[in-house]
This record gives C-alpha cells, structure tokens and sequence, in this order.
C-alpha cells in the first residue's frame, strides 16, 4: 500500500485525488490546502488540513500547486528521508526545496474542472533522485492506470514547449477558425469534423507525412488570396506557418 | 432516381464514386478521366471514359479535379440546360466555363487515399444560380448522409481559409511538436492523448472559453523560457500565436 498526502486545490490535485481514491494499492491519507473550502468535498473520504504542522506520515507528498509557488511552498516542508514530488512540466526537480527527497510526477495532459478525466489516457512524465524513488512512482503511475515515461528535468522543459504548440496553439487556431465562421455567419459545427478528421489522422501516421494545404502544394495563388481575405492578424499568422510548412518540405514560398 | 457523371480520378473523386454506387436514389451513370488508369478500378460497376464526346446524359455533372484546372476544363463542356458542379473551397461558382446551369458541391472534410471516409461526416456545402438546381443538389447530399449548409461561394473562400487554419495549420503544429519530441529522442506517443484531448474538448465548448496555457495566464516568466529553449523558426511562431492569445483576452505581453 502506497500512502500518499496530496497538496493542492485545483483541477490536478481534484482529480488526482478522485484517482487515488478509487486505485487499488493506494491510499489517499491527507489532503492539505491553503484554503480549506476548496478541498472541503473529500472530508468525508481522507482527512483534510490548511496546516502545515498537522501533515500526516506517506510514502509520497503530491504538490499539485500553480508553478510559481512551487518553490517558496517547498522550503516550509520539513519532510526528511520522505519523498516530494511536483507536478509541474515547466519547473525542474531543483524548484523543490524541501528538506526530503525530491522527485516529479507530471500529468502531461490538460485537467478541465467538470469532466472527468480517464487515467489511462494521461502519460505520466517521472523523475527521481535516486532509483528506489523512482521506482515508486513508476507504480504509483501504473496502479492509476497510467502510461509511464521516464523524462529528465531539461527534457520535460522541452516536453512542455511541444504540448504548447499541440494544445495551447491548436486551440487557438481552432478560436481564429471559429471567428472566421462567426464573421461570416456560419456556425463552427461546420469545421468540427474537419478538426476531429485532423487529429484522428496522426494516431497511426507522422503529421510530416499527412500535411497537406497551399503551402504544402506551394499554391502561392491560392496563398495570395487566402492573405488578402485576412485582417492583419491572421494574416500574419498565415504568413508564418505556411512559410514555416514551405521550408518543411525544403521550399520557400 | 438522380443521375450522375463524376469528373475526375484523384482521392475525392474515388471516395465521391464509391459513396454514390453504395446510396439509395442515386446513380454513377459513368466516371470521366483524362488517364484512364486511374479510374479502370470503376470499371465494372459503372462507365468509364476519358473521351468528353463521349460523355453520358445525367442530372448532375460533378467535377472533383484540381482547383487550377475548373476554369480551363469546365469551357470545353457543351451541356446546356444540364447542371454542372465544382467541389472546390477556393474557387467561386463562376469559375465553371461551361454553357450550363452551374453549382457548388464542396465537401469540407481532408479526404485520403487509403482511408475509408464516413460521408456523415462531411459537411456538404452548396450553392447554386437558381432554387431547383439547389434542392437538387441537397437531395445528393442527404442520399450520401451529409451534413448540408448553404454557402454563397464569397462565405465558402472564407471558410476555405478556416480550414486551413483548423486543419493544415494545426497539423503542422503537430509536425513542430513531433520534432521536438524526436530531438528529445521522446516518442511522439506521448503528445497524444494531449492532441486528443484537446480536439475533443471543442465539441461542447468554444475554444475561445477552453484556451489555457502561459499566453493565455499572462505568463511570460514561462513564454521567456520557452523562447530560449527554441531555435529560430519555432520560436517566431511561438512569439506571434502568444501575443494572438494574449490580445484575445485584452492583454499585451
């Protein structure tokens, strides 16, 4: 049985706990939030506590805390021959600075506050000092039901620039897509198989390969006028990735 | 019974015939193609023909060809009083040449070769000079189980570029993602569950509600170490899609 104390009130540690709750092998000993309210709804399944005094003896102390606070947070945690891990991808093993061991379990997908997220679909970036530790949260991982990648701290920096440009990008271009079709009055549903037909596609082939498009083709007359129909920025961001797709395939447009 | 000649031998032409043969109501009476090669596999469910003489008498004459090639191609027809059709997003109803009633059939979706299309997910979008021609052209439409949306061809340039956004430009974001992964030496199968969730979080929800990320936080302790983290190409993308973000939610970073 691996205890486990989880620290945090927002959508990760809300459904991490969920998780843990319900995982064979795991037991979710304490919850611990600044702001008791936030985390009031597990009372009646762990103990719950805004007192750092007060934390209970685990295996594992889960912070699922915003990035920037990772670090003052850590130094007030007096947890010697214990294990701490963050749960960040931007931040490095080094931003804890508990007296404990240290280590990171990151969730590499994004949590929404009202859906339900299956485990099995949340890669687990895993990090430790030394192999015991490492070891332990591999089976943590594995007893949520979740796929395990060992990732070093300068690789998950790496790892979390790339889900900025597949997620945070993506959806903002699905947004400027979306606004296309409100100028125009039409609704977005008319882009959404198109979107779901985008992302299905690279489950069995690489996106290098699948890339289609006037940029892809070197249209540049269907180029020229898709930029005329943009305001400035949209067209800028056309500009851009259709140069950036043209060198890809070693053209220029 | 509605009668039908496709023009062409490329993806969208072959995923078009073979829907057609399959739907109720609705008859291939013959596929026209400049090299019969590519359409000899149609051979013994329908006509083929690379002869424009020798064309077949039908309801509706649908050209699946390249966007270039509509205007050149459609001049040489001598179909009067027929209904002549384009399923280009990028070329307007009077690219059609021809000395017939003309019309719109486009078929929003990314169409591969070696990939089964599910036509309900297709939306159809259609437009055509007079209101018969148009109920035509929707009664296809539902025989083939698509969606169908009135576009007048100045909407439909406009949703092209959409498109391009939420489809080409999106995959290449992927294709940027996958190579940071790989020169990480991480597999891409790790970004995936992430894609996923993010295409399937916009069923519901407007991606303009669901955007999350440093941009969209203000973040640019993060942006900034991101941006050293990445070469010359990716790192302008970066800037230019966070400052979009950023301006739409009324902030500068």
């Amino acid at each position: 049985m691996i205890k486990i104390v989880l620290i945090g009130g927002g959508n990760l540690a809300y459904h991490l706990a969920n998780q843990i709750i319900v995982s064979k092998g795991l037991q979710l000993v304490q919850i611990y939030n600044r702001n008791l309210a936030k985390i009031e709804i597990f009372n009646s399944v762990t103990k719950i506590t805004n007192d750092l005094n007060e934390l209970r003896d685990a295996d594992i102390y889960i912070i699922a805390i915003s990035d920037n606070s990772i670090s003052s947070f850590s130094k007030k945690l007096n947890l010697q021959n214990k294990l701490v891990v963050h749960t960040s991808g931007a931040m490095s093993l080094n931003n804890l600075k508990s007296n404990s061991n240290k280590g990171v379990f990151y969730p590499l997908q994004s949590f929404s506050k009202n859906k339900k997220i299956n485990f099995s679909n949340v890669p687990i970036c895993i990090e430790a000092e030394n192999k015991e530790d490492y070891n332990l949260l591999e089976r943590l991982a594995k007893q949520i039901n979740s796929p395990v990648y060992k990732v070093t701290s300068e690789k998950r920096e790496k790892l979390h620039v790339a889900a900025v440009f597949v997620n945070n990008f993506t959806n903002h271009l699905y947004h400027l897509g979306e606004e296309i079709c409100l100028e125009e009055k039409l609704p977005f549903e008319i882009l959404k198989p198109l979107i779901k037909e985008t992302s299905n596609k690279i489950k069995r082939l690489s996106p290098k390969e699948v890339q289609t498009g006037p940029a892809r083709r070197n249209d540049t007359e269907t180029i020229d006028k898709h930029l005329e129909l943009l305001t400035q920025n949209k067209q800028e961001i056309y500009k851009l990735l259709s140069n950036s797709i043209a060198k890809t395939y070693g053209k220029k447009l």
